[in-house]
Formats: C-alpha cells, sequence, structure tokens
C-alpha cells in the first residue's frame, strides 16, 4: 500500500464538517441482570456514575459540534437511549429497526453524514467502553481526523495490548506513515480475527500488533468508495435510505423497509480487511471494553480482601467477590470466594468469576421460562 | 431409681386432665433471612406449606381437647404465634417478656396447667421440629401420657440416633421399667450434655443412648415437687405468677415483673439431672430439628444434580445446591455447587452449606449497620 498524502488535505475545513457516529447497540446479556435487551451495557453506569453512552457522548465533545453528533441505536433501546443522550438533537438519534451488523450500521452512517455534508469526514465509536483518559482519547482522535482529512484513509485507533487477550481481534501494523499532531499512524499490514492464546503471545511479543478496538475515522467518499467496490450488495441496500436522506422523507419508513433485507457482516469483514488504503493510529488513551463482570473490578478500589462491592453488601469470610445490590436491598455474603453476586429488582445472578462467560447458558433457561421475556 | 407403679393411676382420668404446653421460642438466626427476631423458625413453613407451630398444634389435637393446649412465646414473636395458632383459644397463648431459658418457661407451664387442674398431666413440646409420621407420634405421645398418669415419674421422649451427632445432649437408658401401649419405657441412667465426636461414636455404637429432644410429659405435682426441690429460687420466683392465676388476674403484670428475676437454667440442667425418676420413651416417629439452612435439604425431592429449590429460581451447571426466592423475584445461578441462596424481599443471603453455622458472624455484622435492627 502506498497512500499519497495530502490528496483531500484541505486546512480550511474545520470542526464543523466533522461528524461523531457513536454506535449504541448490543444485546445486553454479559452484564445480565442489570443489563437488558432494552438496557445493555451503554446504558448503565458500570463503571462512574452515568451510562456508558452518556460518558462516550461527554468524551466526544471538544471534536464537533453537538449537532454533528449521532448515535445509532436499535428499536428496543430508542426510549432509553434517547433518556441519556442530553444535547444531542433528536433528529440524530437514529434507531435501526433491527441489529443487521456494524458494516449496514456504518453505511447507515456515512449516509446519515453524506446527507450534512457529502464530503464529511466522521468517526465510527462504539458506546460501551471505559475510557478514562478523556483528554488524550480526543488528543488522539484529532489527530485521526487529520489523517482522514490529509488523505483517502480509513484510520483505525488501534489499542496496545497490554496481554495476550483471546477475545479480540488484532490489527498489524506496518510501515510508519506520517505524523499527526505528533502522534505517529502506520500503515496496516492486515487484520487477524481472534488468536489462540499462543498466537496472541507471540503477537503481545511482538509489539507489531494492535488490538481493534472498533473505532474509526473517514471520510463519506472513502466509506461510499469502499462500500461500492467490497460491498456491493449492502451498497445497493443502502440506496432507499440515502434516497429518503436526500427527499428529506422519514428516515424511519425507509429504514424499516430496507433493514431486514441488508447483509448481517461486520465492518472489519466486509469493509477493513479488503482495503489497501487502512492505517492504524495506537491509542494513547486507557481502554477497556468490560466485556464481563469480572472486567468490572479493576475499575473500582477493593477492600482489604479483594472484594469489590456496591449498594447495601455485607461480604464476611472471604475475598475477591463481586457484590452489587440496588434498591436498599441487603446482599449478605459469608464465606464465598472470587463469586459475582448482581442483585437487582426483579432478578438475582450468582456464579463463580470464571463461569462469567457462561451467561449466555442462563439467557436461554429463562427465554424457556413461562413469561421468561420479562427478565430478558 | 425405683418407681412404684399405680402411685396415682387412675384409669377414669381422661382426656381432659392432659394438657399439651408448646414452647414457641427461638432467635431466627439460623434461618436468617427468612427467619428474624420476630419470625423464628416455628413461624416458617421451612418443610411443608404450614409454619412448624401450625404443624405442631396439628399434630397435637388428638391428644386433648383445644381449650387444654398452651402455646408459651415471647413477646416480639407474640402477634405471629397468633395469627398462626388457629383454634388455640387466645387466652391460651401466653407470651413471656423476655427469654429466661426453659427451665423458668416449663415452671409457667406447670402454673398454668396447675390453674385449670391441680392433678393435670402436661406435655411439654418444642415447636420447631420436622415431625412426618404424625400417628406414631400422637401414639408415643399417648404411651408417655399414660406412664406419667401411672407413677410419680418425669418421662422423656428419646430419639434413636442415626449419626453421631455431637449438637444434642443425650439420655443414657438403663433397666427397661414398663410397658404403656405397648411402648417400653425405660429408667434413665443418666443425661450428657453435648458429647464429643468419638464419644458420639460410642454412645452410637452402644444402642443405650438417645437423643434428648427436649419433649418431656409428667404431672403438675411431679413439676411442683422437682422445682421444690432441685430449683428452689426459681421455685420461689414463680408464686406471683401462680398468685396471679389462682386470683384472675391479669397475668402479663405477673409475668413483666417476675419474669426479669427469674433464672436463666435449662430444664434439664435444672430438674431432670437432678432428678432420680426419669423415664424415657425412645421415639417411634421420625424427627428433624433442622438445625440451619443444610438440614432442609433431605426433606425435599432434590433434581438430578442433588439442588433443591423454592420459587423462582434457575440451576444451570451445578449441584448439591439450595436456592430458594420469593415474591415472583427470579434467583438464577449459575456453575456453583453446594451453595445456600436465600432470597426475600428485603434481604438476600448466600453462604456454602459448610459454612451454615457461621451465620451468627453475618447478624453481628448487620447489627453493626445504620439501621440494621430492620434485617434482625
Amino acid at each position: 500500500m502506498e497512500i499519497a498524502l495530502g490528496a483531500r488535505a484541505d486546512p480550511n475545513r474545520g470542526m464543523s464538517h466533522r461528524f461523531i457516529v457513536i454506535i449504541a447497540g448490543g444485546k445486553g446479556e454479559r452484564f445480565w441482570p442489570q443489563s437488558r435487551a432494552a438496557k445493555p451495557k451503554h446504558l448503565l453506569p458500570v463503571v462512574g456514575s452515568k451510562p456508558l453512552l452518556t460518558q462516550t457522548i461527554e468524551r466526544v465533545k471538544p471534536l464537533a459540534p453537538a449537532k454533528n453528533i449521532f448515535v445509532i441505536t436499535s428499536a428496543v433501546q430508542e426510549k432509553a437511549v434517547r433518556s441519556v443522550c442530553k444535547g444531542i438533537p433528536e433528529a440524530n438519534i437514529i434507531a435501526e429497526p433491527m441489529g443487521r451488523d456494524t458494516a449496514a450500521a456504518v453505511g447507515l452512517a456515512a449516509a446519515l453524514v453524506a446527507a450534512r455534508d457529502p464530503e464529511g469526514v466522521f468517526a465510527v465509536l462504539p458506546a460501551d467502553h471505559v475510557i478514562h483518559a478523556s483528554k488524550a482519547y480526543a488528543s488522539d482522535l484529532l489527530a485521526a481526523f487529520a489523517a482522514a482529512e490529509a488523505a483517502p484513509v480509513m484510520v483505525t485507533i488501534g489499542i496496545p495490548p497490554t496481554e495476550p487477550a483471546t477475545g479480540f481481534g488484532y490489527i498489524q501494523r506496518g510501515e510508519k506513515w506520517k505524523l499527526f499532531n505528533r502522534r505517529q499512524v502506520f500503515q496496516v499490514k492486515r487484520f487477524v480475527e481472534k488468536p489462540k492464546q499462543e498466537v496472541a503471545e507471540g503477537y503481545l511479543a511482538s509489539g507489531d500488533y494492535l488490538w481493534n478496538a472498533g473505532m474509526f475515522v473517514w471520510s463519506v467518499p472513502v466509506v461510499e468508495t469502499a462500500l461500492a467496490r467490497h460491498a456491493p450488495a449492502l451498497d445497493a441496500g443502502l440506496k432507499p435510505i440515502r434516497a429518503a436522506l436526500a427527499k428529506k422523507r422519514p428516515l424511519a419508513a425507509a429504514l424499516k423497509k430496507t433493514y431486514p433485507t441488508l447483509e448481517k457482516i461486520s465492518v472489519d469483514y466486509a469493509l477493513l480487511e479488503k482495503a489497501d488504503n487502512v492505517v492504524v493510529l495506537p491509542a494513547s488513551f486507557d481502554w477497556d471494553d468490560v466485556g464481563a463482570w469480572p472486567a468490572i473490578c479493576k475499575h473500582f478500589t477493593p477492600d482489604a480482601a479483594g472484594n469489590v462491592a456496591r449498594g447495601l453488601t455485607i461480604i464476611e469470610q472471604g475475598g475477591g467477590n463481586l457484590v452489587f445490590s440496588d434498591g436498599g436491598h441487603l446482599v449478605a455474603v459469608l464465606g464465598v470466594n472470587d463469586l459475582i453476586v448482581v442483585h437487582t429488582a426483579d432478578a438475582t445472578m450468582i456464579c463463580p468469576k470464571s463461569k462469567a462467560q457462561d451467561i449466555k447458558a442462563l439467557l436461554k433457561r429463562i427465554e424457556a421460562l413461562p413469561a421468561g421475556a420479562k427478565w430478558l
């Protein structure tokens, strides 16, 4: 890959041409019973006192005017999402009638931005990650915007790995490409799927691999070109949405008609793995996707026995536990270790930390209950 | 000991001269959070669908008319006790102002019966044991009444031990004494306190020892004589209560004045261990004092993995658990074994079966909470 710099550099383009599209989806399974289908992780104050989506909006506000910030969510979550998106215009909160994975969401995002600015540059960002270093986050994204404005590239933000994680995709970086705002950007050699343990250890040792956190910055033309080239069916499927936006017709009707027909595929697989104009900017901020209950612990200060607790709880003769309660309900735990106990108004979940990845097995059992949907 | 038969045998004395005094006390600690100070084990349907006290009343109804059945409870439990004692005259439910152990309760029981029948024979029975064989229970008690009517003896019901339990006192039986209603009654050699494991194993192997279940049948004169001889201070302390009963003055005032002055001592220690006219009738009924949560399991039919559950529960990938929920609250347990999980409206308790004896440690922590009494 050889990327020419300056192809679309325009020093006069400012913040008003920058857009943020926050993808607020998710099934709400891994933090059950706090998370539910209509209230997944990004709607919870998993860490901190505000929902993660609200925290994400606050982090991106320095990057673009509020009228340029979009939130894409799902129909079942729309109401709750609207209630936590203070300061974002109502029309900028778009509900997909159903989840069609991230390629469709990126296509929708590009269409939304294009209707405002056909040359606009936009960031696609997940709503449910925990990031404390807001300034570094904003600074990295500004560098990514500068890169996406300087050349027709797909800029990914790569997270320097801190452990040989097997739950993330990795980005192998190649040659240095260019400095933006004092941040080095690299060409991308390849994307790799979730690796096995030994492979992940090799990635970590090499220093050449970054975690793919699903954060992208690019221009409307770059995304449109990539869709047309690498995902023509999806591209064609998006046309009624673009037409509705162009003619200022109600978007909901177009989404409802078109979405069921769209291919369900991730943007990584549909576009990024196939493109030859991808660059990566290694993040300088802390990052955690808090994938399940045990991941929460490191964001809390534990007691002397390593217990993390929220709400009205007592932990006696035990360590390493995570015990959350709410609504003034007392949860009293005696003589257990490394256990997760989460109490909510209508359901309580108990499992060892080592089993937190299997919560889906519980949810299958709940689905089979009479009126089980009540708890999902 | 040589006990002369027939000393007070009177074949004309019938059921109307028999009385039952049920002792319904307890602190409500071991089944927390279902049990509370104001709602201890005997007020819970620990096993079966009715509170254990209600089950006890139903079991004794064939033995004496309802007007001859008394229930002695404590002030804090009185209201709840009254609500489950259907068919028992209100005046027969007596609340001790405070717990003064079983010797005082037996003294009060003797005074209550004496006021109705100075020659009456009465059984003292705990309210919180689980007994399924109601017919055998009634038949054993009828034999015990016959024994207590035949001679001035203290009849204890001894439970044939099924394991070398270290949590009960034992009764060593001596020579055969007499058959009553085809049930053999033995003279008692001695009472022994809760033994160590090796000692308990010896008791079990010998076949000569029975568990002391706190079930006694005796006449008013026998108890009054024993009190006067073995516990003169307590005997003197009870006089105002006897006087109030004789003069039909309100009992509550006498209890309130006298009770704080009474010695706190068990009836075993105060009377039975010192008396030489004690006999024992080995029980033919099943018996369980269900001393703590794990003891409940054997009264339920477990699932294939050995789990016992009540209420709306899901147990996934785990065995040997006891999971109780109430009020339509869903308790979902994943990947744990031999755990006790009990959810109630305002509190949830979680501990391994092996730690169930330490619930008191939790209650101490709760006492220290702001407004902790709310949960006790």
